[in-house]
């Protein structure tokens, strides 16, 4: 089997695909995401059983009871697939958006619109969800797309994309804006990441080590995503109240997403009152703290190393550091946040308003849970992933960061 | 001498300067635009001198004389780099704009701001003009930028880059915002390509050549710019006086362009009307035609093969074919062109959309001059470049398209 070859056929078959679904309008991809949602539910029966293949796979190689949680599928997370792509179909239709437009000076009308990107990748771990997920999300944009999801899920994979495919051509657009990537080995997702001017962009979503490597080896453009090492920082002029509460919220609320807390650092002024305050609230709440000498002062507490500073830990761990000010706060943030996401706790204005300037991240609060930085939570609907780069989309991706624009200039005869 | 160490050690003072640049006003960013502008003046006889060895070297070497005279700097060249400058100040600032905003149900204020990359590297080749617009266009989007100019100018770029990093110190911003690349050889251009996480974001201008090695191999985010394989169209219900001024606007206006012309599409009814009419226009403007059979029926046209479609030939060469419907010049489109800018000539309405619509290109025109697709000509101002690329920007890239966004979002204690 040539997996090249394999690859480049789907990907040429979703190029094809891809030309009438820019074309469609957004009553006739609502249709089709309805017919998906309703083809979830009829074909519930295989689904689940295809689901109980993998989950039998995983339990018999000894997967960990969490992640065998995540790979698990039923009725009602069905549903909840089924729902989510009804509610993309309410959601506006980014495609033939103006994002500006003038008359020019010579009578030329231009007009910036947004367009999809043609062929979308997305390369993801376990949750079978995410596949239904992105099919929706990449079809309302005009999107077809290229799903390759762990080996794990296969069995659940194929299922579910069997159930779309067969949704999207009852709706009378073309299957093929919906594929799986075919063939279970490292070197389809190689393939993949080498497929320039087939696949237009590719959106990695999972581990730091899998988002890496695509960021890394792939000569298709990538949107980066997810890594959090999300920081709070206690100010002196903090309400301790509300630090507290933040400061749980963020590292407790729930430990394994991208957008919860690793990392406390508080101003010196507080060693002696918030410190010992969050050291016992943490404490009581499980929390194992890697904390500098200031903080390995209270029982428990073991020493932060460096890379204790610059750890995604997703669990019941979080580094810890007292600082002289609020400068040197932006200093360590600059040193160890990965951009995702990064808080401070003060009633000083002057204070929250240098914070927000200096600290390049995707989000920065203000007095708020880093668990806030995600697109529902911001209002937008649906989300693919949280963007950690620079280039293109910064922070929660939506519908209209699944777009590209393309510039439409109308004249009548005109030259230079 | 260790080049990688090199570029990563300026790259690294690029970043320190960076972050007070990021903070920078306006004000202050327009002053030292300005003091830039006079130093360019200030130090004209230096700048020349430097310019005569590159020259000299050049011609040495046997360079063509029109690469040469790209090369060549003269007072009035000079001169026009120092306004662009000023130009540059008097645009608005990008840095500080709020995207969208809202306040969401809980009470959140949610705003997405734009903010600098942060460090930008420019890889280019001869003019050295390029090395003062880049550096003007960087610093008032809020960017320290690196630049590696073409070896040929490297005395040019270095006189230049000392009067300009002169100027933005006593404009008492860090003249680190604006560096040269250390190393003449591939290596440091290799070395920049390799340093993600040091460089935010890589922009090469130049040839085909260079753009393809610096996409293919950069680890850093690259954003494409600029081959130009545009396409006219002259449909059916075109207008033939028009048709006939836009093709040869396109094609001769100015041939060593991205955005000129370099394949011809005719619809099959104008074969007897409108093909022996642009021939001999072509011809007179002494262009070399490399048409399919319908256009070799005339004298002069020679063969065109399929390497000539998908040519850009920056000169007075242009492809030519006649196509049987709207339809097929749309398929010819999609498998030749580079996807830079292509046009349609037509009175027809329902073409012009189903052109506009399917032609999936940075710009598409309807009865205009290809030359359009311009930062300047659509009114930006100032243009870094004409990305190709369907991710963050595409088409003409002012200073918006210089910046990155971050979300910034204040509460009152506000936890999930």
């Amino acid at each position: 089997m040539n997996t090249q070859q394999d690859v480049l056929a789907v990907a040429e078959r979703a190029r094809a695909a891809s030309h009438g679904l820019a074309l469609a309008t957004r009553a006739e991809k609502d249709r089709a995401l309805h017919a998906m949602a309703d083809s979830l539910l009829a074909h519930q029966d295989e689904i689940l059983a295809a689901n109980d293949e993998d989950v039998a796979r995983a339990e018999t190689a000894g997967t960990p009871p969490n992640i065998v949680d995540r790979l698990r599928l039923t009725p009602d997370r069905l549903a909840g697939m089924a729902q989510g792509l009804r509610d993309v179909a309410d959601l506006p239709d980014p495609v033939g958006e103006v994002v500006r437009g003038s008359t020019l000076a010579n009578g030329l009308e231009l007009r910036q619109v947004r367009v999809p990107f043609g062929v979308v990748g997305m390369i993801y771990e376990a949750r079978p969800n995410v596949t239904a997920d992105a099919a929706g999300i990449c079809l309302k944009s005009g999107n077809a797309v290229l799903l390759r999801g762990s080996s794990s899920a296969r069995s659940s994979n194929a299922a579910i994309v069997a159930a779309l495919r067969t949704a999207v051509g009852d709706a009378d657009l073309d299957p093929d804006v919906v594929q799986l990537v075919p063939g279970d080995s490292h070197e389809s997702v190689k393939a993949l990441m080498r497929a320039r001017g087939h696949v237009d962009v590719l959106i990695p979503r999972g581990g730091a080590g899998l988002i890496r490597s695509v960021v890394e080896e792939s000569t298709v453009p990538v949107i980066e995503t997810g890594v959090g090492n999300c920081h709070v920082y206690v100010d002196r002029a903090a309400d301790l109240d509300k630090a507290l509460a933040i400061v749980l919220n963020a590292k407790t609320h729930r430990t394994s997403v991208c957008n919860s807390a690793e990392s406390l650092l508080v101003h010196a002024d507080l060693v002696d009152s918030f410190v010992p305050l969050v050291v016992a609230a943490l404490q009581d709440a499980g929390v194992t703290i890697h904390g500098d000498a200031a903080f390995q002062a209270h029982e428990g507490v073991v020493a932060a190393t460096d890379e204790d500073h610059a750890a995604e830990y997703l669990s019941l761990d979080m580094s810890a550091a007292v600082v002289p000010d609020l400068d040197a706060a932006i200093e360590h943030i600059r040193r160890f946040s990965s951009q995702h996401t990064d808080a401070i706790v003060t009633e000083d204005l002057g204070a929250a308003r240098r914070f927000t300037a200096a600290v390049d991240s995707a989000a920065v609060l203000v007095n708020a849970s880093t668990r806030f930085t995600d697109g529902g939570e911001f209002g937008f609907g649906a989300e693919i992933g949280i963007s950690t780069q620079k280039l293109h989309a910064r922070g929660p991706m939506g519908l209209p960061e699944m777009t590209s624009t393309k510039y439409v200039v109308t004249g009548d005869g005109h030259v230079r």
